[in-house]
């Protein structure tokens, strides 16, 4: 087994603030302002519980990094790796933490803010500071997280080798006259077994269920003859996996064939797409043309990829009208797919990074038709 | 152990959202807008995941409710409980959620929007909507969940006594050298044997790690002469439960049993002040009376208690400034503690609903000091 990546250490966290100050700069913002959830955990580590009691971390260029936070938790971010890079300003219980956070923002200024910070504390601020102004942090620095650097896709290739290892052994097991989710239960013990410590999913999209790209995994029997997407993931060592595979119980028809062909393809066509300088959408465009001149454009029901980095599903988006140029260290999924209603679905999916001259895949299993039992 | 309850019907839910539209129009709103979330569950027994993609219940008062689907996720929540109460209006990548979502809103709307919906998709209706104004919706409609119904009311039971039992077998294992994680864990494992779906948290608390209320469990060893404070709880049937004793391993010393007595009484005196018309922060004021009038009132850092219901931790309040009356139906937690630093700390808490007359205990284990081994 690989061995545990060293951890990051406050130096790494404080570049981190430091870059996303300076990005909000460049982008014509006053700050960044960063709640619980997967933007925290990149630039401090730290980790609460979400509850309607007000965290906050604020970024802003040329001044130390400030954390808002409950004085009950004082204690535990205080102890969060990211810590000696910042200043903690507790609020306690019956206190408006909106009022504790406001001489932090000035009345006039524009913040970007965490997609997932709840509305309770966007509204708080803005009632509290009604001169201010906001953009959710995708739409104003959508690239933050996005370029990965070596720490990161180590630990990204690492998630991705683990995945590739649960779908290695998978295959070995029975499908036809067990359910969905037993092989589902099978899936996420493999991911665990090959270090995950959080399972997000496990679909198991069985004949006819396949054909719903977002079915997770349910107590249908898996029969022979099924065609079964398989696409799971998680998150070792902090970072994200996500592959899918299609495979098959017993041999399949030509229609089946067929399919798969053209959505394995496909995927090779996206693959093929990236490069530093071409556009989210290319990657799209090319997976979509292969699906669309084989006649299938109109199963093809969802965008080509999405982002994985500290989540296993965050931007850069492989979708028309994302004009982002792709740039060297950027993640993200290839995984275009087939769905016919009340038949079957094929889905096929590598995690993909930028290199200086074109793309790697961090997945690196079969992508032919694998016959499973 | 007790019969798994009926589930809730696609009327209970037609129910509770006609209700909640009703309740937006008496507090002069146009509608409520509800995130994923237990806003959602409580409101449709929908769960879908969190994701970037905009997933929107739509309530306004004398017209029908609308669910705003990413079109992937439309057969999901197709098949939620609440379902066939709810039309759906699916939008597909690459459209504009807000888009869709505006013919529904109007432009001068004033809507209230769950306190946990992102910020990314508040930003979205405020920028396309500019005349609309939104109220999180625990200001708004801050009693929106909080007064249950009979079956809710016997699903919290249940969640109570579980936890109840649960703890009935924790005081039996070993504490004295051992780590608080490993108690942490038997404590998780006992919730599931008694029926939780899902653990929350397991909080075990040993000499001077009790005196942080918000100290999870960690590696240190307990010892012969520690007190430890025990917080549990998660769901069961999808209803909480959240009780706390706190534990002497061996013997107190006359200090640590002085402290548990004081604890016991303003847990005791905060029940007492519960029935129909007392304030939250009545509940609040009378616990806290008890432990300042012995000498730790500035050692009682937090509030008195929170409400419970599809989650551990939600509205109604009690604290001082909440004056909100109490309503048959309530449940929430009474959970008053003193904590010394550098030295230890005791919490002790029930689940508490409002009665016609009072309040009845849904944790009903000895409140006596605890001795373990």
């Amino acid at each position: 087994m690989t061995a545990t990546p060293a951890p990051f250490a406050a130096g790494d966290y404080e570049a981190r603030m430091r870059r996303a100050a300076g990005a909000a700069a460049d982008a014509g913002l006053d700050g960044v302002l960063v709640a619980p959830g997967p933007d925290l955990v990149w630039l401090t580590g730290y980790r609460p519980v979400e509850t309607e009691r007000l965290t906050l971390l604020v970024l802003r260029p040329g001044q130390d990094p400030v954390l808002v936070v409950p004085t009950l938790e004082a204690p535990d971010a205080a102890k969060a790796p990211g810590a000696p890079a910042l200043t903690l300003r507790d609020w306690t219980d019956g206190k408006d933490p909106y009022e504790a956070t406001a001489p932090l923002l000035g009345h006039q200024g524009r913040f970007g803010v965490s997609d997932n910070g709840w509305a309770l504390h966007l509204l708080g601020l803005q009632q509290h500071l009604p001169g201010t102004r906001y953009q959710a942090l995708t739409k104003a620095l959508p690239m933050l997280r996005a370029v990965k650097d070596a720490a990161e896709l180590e630990r990204l290739a690492a998630a991705g080798a683990a995945a590739d290892q649960a779908f290695e052994e998978i295959r070995k097991v029975r499908f036809s006259g067990r359910r969905e989710t037993d092989v589902a239960a099978d899936l996420a013990d493999l991911l665990r077994r090959f270090g995950h410590s959080q399972v997000d999913f496990t679909i198991v999209a069985s004949g006819p269920n396949g054909a719903n790209p977002h079915h997770e995994a349910d107590d249908r029997v898996i029969e022979h003859g099924d065609m079964v997407v398989l696409d799971f993931g998680g998150l070792k060592h902090g970072y994200g996996s996500d592959t899918s595979r299609t495979v098959h119980v017993g041999e399949p028809d030509a229609e089946e064939r067929t399919v798969h062909d053209v959505v394995r393809a496909a995927q090779e066509a996206g693959f093929r797409a990236v490069r530093p300088g071409a556009a989210c959408q290319d990657v799209d465009r090319a997976a979509r043309a292969v699906i669309t001149e084989a006649g299938y454009g109109d199963r093809f029901i969802h965008r080509t990829g999405h982002g994985i980095g500290v989540t296993t599903h965050e931007p850069p988006y492989m979708i028309e009208g994302e004009e982002q140029p792709l740039v060297p260290g950027m993640c993200f999924s290839v995984e275009p797919g087939v769905y016919l209603p009340g038949r079957f679905g094929v889905r096929i999916e590598d995690i993909v990074t930028v290199t200086e001259d074109g793309g790697r895949r961090l997945n690196t299993t079969s992508r032919e038709m694998v016959i499973v039992d």
